[in-house]
């Protein structure tokens, strides 16, 4: 399904323009989580500083489509298709900027402590989880490329799975503080972490959601996986 | 400022429809903050009941205020100032459910762990960010009753306050942590209660930020705290 096509190649061209926007803004924040975990392990104060830098290029993405978004609905009045289209874009910037700014903190925790692959305990976990969560962020934006809702009912159950083994990184984390406490601090330091990656599932889940919204027109937010799943196939 | 008045007495009861909804729900998120503190304190099942039942509410509202947004704009083509008023209502109340989140998880901390106001590490710093949190929500709500931009400096600063006083309840708690490995569970999920109300916080620079964008159509997202006085003032 595609925004209902219009008499004005202007009003086409504005869309679609604004459809490359949010994707564009979504690639920087993928790779800004793929740095901000490489500059954990290896420590690299230049990734650090590179994903610092493109929070600010996010941040103007999401003023620049904002505004995109109420200028297109100002001039051009949009029917309900083309209404929910920009609504799911105007939603979706606001993930993707927090999701940056969870990818930042992930890497400013790499100022603070340098991870080891093989001693620092619960960091494979961890690369695991961001692992599973690029992987959610790269379903949705891909649904928004397509413009198809199929991928909600997948990128949920990995939100699901996701939490999981949050919860379960925590417990690991929680039984080498409590045995040695010189891990207390970095451990803690990694809680974060790992808490910021639980928060980017949870976003790329909500920009799943908002497509199903945008081409179903249901909203599916808060609902059973069983319900989401009905309404994604009908 | 107040928004257009217009010809259609429907429309300007819409408009405030909406705004009553989302300060009723902002009301609702507030005393989830409240209630999850209370719960945390004296460990009342009924109060952690009462803050996951109203999450539903607050879910129900987000659903009832992004539907009669995109209803307002595709059956009343809004000009710029209305526009931006129901662009306003359709970012808050993102935002006040996720307070409404964070304010359940805070709750769900009680059941795990009863806080002891004078032998619990840490809590009553706990109580006193929650304070700030719950002061820099009303502000921006009542911004948005009173439709006016001057809350949001004050608001921000409050929210550095509210980080600075965060970073040190953390360090606090990692200290207890070290000295006494026995506090290292019970201190950790403080860690987690004080980054929800640490995120409750942003929650509220975000609304009153907002408002600014809809009286003085500037976006002060990210912009220092002195162009953002400039911006108010002007």
């Amino acid at each position: 399904m595609q925004p209902t096509a219009h008499l004005s190649k202007d009003y086409d061209a504005d869309l679609l323009a604004l459809r490359a926007s949010v994707l564009e803004a979504g690639g920087i924040v993928e790779y800004q989580i793929r740095y901000a975990l490489e500059a954990l392990r290896t420590g690299d104060r230049a990734l650090v500083a590179r994903v610092i830098a493109d929070e600010e290029r996010v941040n103007a993405f999401e003023r620049q489509i904002d505004e995109a978004c109420t200028n297109l609905i100002a001039r051009r009045a949009p029917a309900a298709n083309d209404l929910r289209f920009i609504m799911m874009i105007y939603k979706t910037i606001t993930d993707l900027e927090r999701i940056g700014d969870e990818a930042k903190k992930t890497a400013l925790a790499a100022r603070e402590v340098r991870l080891n692959e093989r001693r620092t305990p619960g960091f494979p976990e961890i690369r695991m989880i961001a692992g599973l969560a690029i992987d959610m962020l790269r379903r949705s934006l891909d649904a928004i490329a397509r413009l198809e809702p199929d991928a909600a009912p997948e990128v949920a159950r990995m939100d699901r799975e996701l939490d999981g083994h949050f919860q379960s990184i925590v417990r690991q984390l929680l039984t080498y503080m409590i045995e040695d406490p010189r891990t207390i601090s970095p451990a803690l330091d990694l809680v974060f972490v790992a808490k910021s990656i639980e928060r980017i599932g949870d976003h790329a889940k909500n920009i799943s959601e908002y497509v199903v919204y945008m081409i179903k027109g249901r909203d599916v937010r808060h609902l059973p996986l069983e319900v989401m799943e009905t309404v994604v196939r009908a």
